[in-house]
C-alpha cells in the first residue's frame, strides 16, 4: 500500500524558494504568474494492507518526522 | 487560477534522500515502512482564467525550469 504526503510551508510563512521560482519564470516571459509556492511530498510505501491503520501511522510519521509542524502544514492520502 | 506541478525522480532513478527517510522511518519503530520517494511540488497562481491554457503554460513551465526531464518526471493538476 502507498501513501502521499504533501508538506508546504503554513501560508503566514515567507517562501524564499518559491518567490526565486516566480521571478525566474516572469524572466522567462511568463509575465501571468503573481506567485509560486514551493513544497514537499513523500510517496511512502507500506506492507501494511489496511488505509485506515495506514493513514494514521503514515499521519504519525509526518507530525515525528517529514514536517515541521511550526512552520509547515501537511496532508496524507492514501492510494491503493 | 492556481496550478500544481508535481515533480519526481524518475523509478530507474535512485533516491538516496528518499532511502535516508524510509531508514529514519525504521529506526523510529515503523518497520513495516518498505520504501520512501521523495518529490516536490509547485503552486503556481496565474493571472490566466482559461483551464486549458493555463495548463498548457504550466506545462511549458514545467519543461522549461521546474523539472529536469532527464532525470524527472512531472504531473500538471490544475485547481480552479
Amino acid at each position: 500500500m502507498k501513501a502521499r504526503v504533501y508538506v508546504t510551508l503554513k501560508p503566514s510563512v515567507f517562501d524564499p524558494q518559491g518567490r526565486v521560482v516566480a521571478d525566474a519564470l516572469v524572466t522567462l516571459g511568463y509575465q501571468d504568474v503573481k506567485d509560486v509556492r514551493q513544497g514537499k511530498f513523500f510517496e511512502v510505501e507500506l506492507a501494511d494492507a489496511d488505509p485506515a491503520a495506514a493513514k494514521q501511522r503514515v499521519t504519525e510519521m509526518a507530525d515525528k518526522l517529514l514536517a515541521n509542524p511550526v512552520i509547515e502544514s501537511y496532508r496524507v492520502e492514501v492510494l491503493q
